[in-house]
């Protein structure tokens, strides 16, 4: 079909989808979740025919663990659409009310964004997270997928349209672009007159692209250079376990931390221990001058170290004098997403909270709590590091807009 | 100055800037206005400068007036930033604050967007009125206004950074770029490290240039092309004030009337009582093939006219055959501002509420009271017409961004 013939029906299909009722839309997605594991043998064999396409074109190991599906992994998908459906629908809801002198009432009342457009890569389980958080918040979504995961895209979002379809519900509320050309997905960007937002997810390179060319207004997501300041006054018991857990507990996420900044009061007796915990984790160390000296297996850190989302076994230090010269450093250095303090200080903790700029800013914790589900948001489309419409972890409400209605009996001005 | 240093300054400024109290702000604007009531001469000065070029440019009249300072006007911009100075501070308000299971607290605390880039056209005293708004919300704010004004912009804006170093307030908390040319601007709206937000102010012609070579994410304003719907169940006595105070009061404002539509069954009854209102205000009507009918002195109108944001006294007709048909038209053609219905309908008004895809939807009252402080939200930097982070007229709080502020005890996942 063609790009232009997608964009009107799912102007059509917003109309319908924003209609339906909660009950309407949580007997759809219990549908949609079986129905995932009715056609399990569908989506496999696309699945499959993706991964050894993968394999013969010589695609990278977790890039191949990334595509991959199993029972187990639909399972999951139609797990997480049962959790969506458990939410509670935010659409409808009268955020405020007010009267006017000459009489007017004005109410503000949460809608749907409208029509949702979601760029991703390679994940195939994006395609039925990103259809149920949309749909739940009362959208259609127009859905671009990598290249490498197209027929399991296919499979999964026709499995989704037959289950809608039964139900009598518009099944355009979701469409995949099943032309992954380049052009297209260009296109796709400038489609303005259809489109209401653009949600990309995936790479750093895949968000920089849809910045750069989409007309459409964007939510960037995902991109994390997290820093963890251990202060002079912090408690390096809770330090260490904090830094092992962001550095090292899942490598290749956006909250994972990639930077340990100290205080140079502490750093003669707090370094060596860092040391020791990373090596435990086999993570290397690019140091500043200040720092190397008391770290006997790193290397040094260049300028270009602390702009670096690693997403890998590797941390850099930087040496500070004190809290103003780390959050300097941080809203230098930072990608606006997490950031934390080590510190008992409570002062310290009060300016690093206030001036650090980034969505979520930590006292004592681990950046890795960034997350809709541990924000206790049920699910997330993504972590937005722009201060545009939502920062932090988007769940549902911030797949809404809002309109205003109001009741008058003749006013005119 | 270079566009990049301006930028760099800009980013330093926002520092300072969100660190300032309440009252610090307040002080702050009340010299700000004071020193533009001392400056009047060296202002007007500036200004008559801009206005004998745009004289000799042969620059059309209304562009002229809308350029043209006085006292009085200066007087007004003054008056406008002690009403911000009255506005309550947006910054710091904890919007939301939780307590997870695992005992991390988190607080979603209301902070300023950062950095704010304004384009705008010839009108001098939005110079003022943005630096007032963006400033009380905490923000730094980069100005790029037209080459027309530019020596009424250098002149105001070197004023409001006098006042401010002389409290020993970050002049550079406003800036203006001076270098009109449009390379250069288009530079400015790809500084996507030192810019959070643009806004652009005046035509749909700057707005869509905006969009279309933005890489920062944009709020696109003030494009209205409004309809006023007269149900079959009307009170004719209602509508006639409404259309012709949404038509005639001001004709070149966004949030004026552009098209009727009218039910076919009050058509006979109600379009001759229309046309002698509007012959009244010697507006021309463009009528569809049912409506012209029923007006002696329509010409037919064209697709096109439908689509018009006329800012002219000129009105478009359409007839429907119910509420449902004038929703799809107004959801085709619309401009995503300012529609309403007149009728006495329940279901009707309720209907054209719920599924009016705008961002003000009226029962019974002119579409001009789309205003900030119609609204009571006392100032307006615009009326977004977009359905990202903001919707309507902006006031402070659509100014502002959040952020998560998480207190731990040395959580780790």
């Amino acid at each position: 079909m063609e790009l232009i013939e997608i964009c009107r029906r799912a102007k059509e299909a917003k109309y319908k989808v924003q209609d339906l009722t909660t009950k309407e839309k949580n007997k759809a997605l219990l549908k949609v979740a079986d129905g995932l594991i009715k056609d399990t043998k569908t989506i496999l064999d696309a699945n499959n025919a993706d991964y050894e396409e993968g394999k013969l074109s010589g695609m990278h190991q977790g890039m191949l663990d990334r595509l991959k599906l199993d029972e187990k992994r639909i399972e999951a998908m139609a797990e997480g659409i049962r959790e969506v459906c458990a939410l509670e629908d935010p659409i409808g809801e009268v955020m405020e009310s007010f009267k006017r002198p000459n009489g007017l009432k004005i109410s503000k009342v949460r809608v749907p964004l409208g029509v949702i457009g979601i760029i991703y890569e390679s994940r195939p389980n994006v395609t039925a997270d990103a259809f149920a958080l949309t749909f739940k918040a009362g959208n259609a979504v127009i859905l671009k997928g990598g290249s490498d995961a197209i027929n399991s895209n296919i499979a999964i979002t026709n499995s989704i349209r037959n289950s809608l379809r039964s139900l009598n519900i518009e099944p355009d509320a979701v469409q995949l672009i099943e032309n992954t050309d380049r052009q297209v997905t260009t296109k796709f960007m400038q489609m303005n007159d259809y489109v209401d937002v653009l949600i990309p997810r995936g790479s750093a390179g895949l968000i920089r692209a849809v910045v750069e060319n989409s007309t459409i207004p964007v939510i960037e997501t995902g991109t994390g250079n997290c820093h963890i300041y251990v202060d002079k006054d912090a408690d390096f018991e809770k330090a260490i376990p904090i830094i092992v857990n962001a550095k090292t507990q899942r490598i290749g996420v956006c909250n994972a931390a990639e930077s340990l900044i100290v205080h140079k009061d502490i750093k003669d007796s707090f370094l060596p221990l860092f040391e020791k915990a990373m090596k435990e984790h086999s993570v290397e160390i690019r140091a500043d001058k200040e720092s190397i000296e008391n770290l006997d297996g790193a290397v040094p850190a260049t300028e270009d170290d602390f702009y670096k989302e690693y997403l890998d076994y590797i941390i850099s230090v930087k040496t500070v004098s004190d809290v103003d010269e780390a959050i300097d450093h941080i809203n230098k250095y930072n990608t606006g997403h997490s950031e934390s303090i080590i510190t008992e200080n409570k002062d310290a903790a009060k300016k690093f909270l206030k001036r650090v700029d980034a969505a979520c800013v930590y006292v004592n914790a681990s950046t890795r709590f960034t997350d809709g589900f541990e924000f206790g948001f049920g699910a997330e489309i993504g972590i937005s590091t722009q201060k545009l419409h939502a920062r932090g972890p988007m769940g549902l409400k911030e797949l809404t807009s809002y309109k205003y209605q109001i009741t008058g009996n003749g006013q005119i001005r």
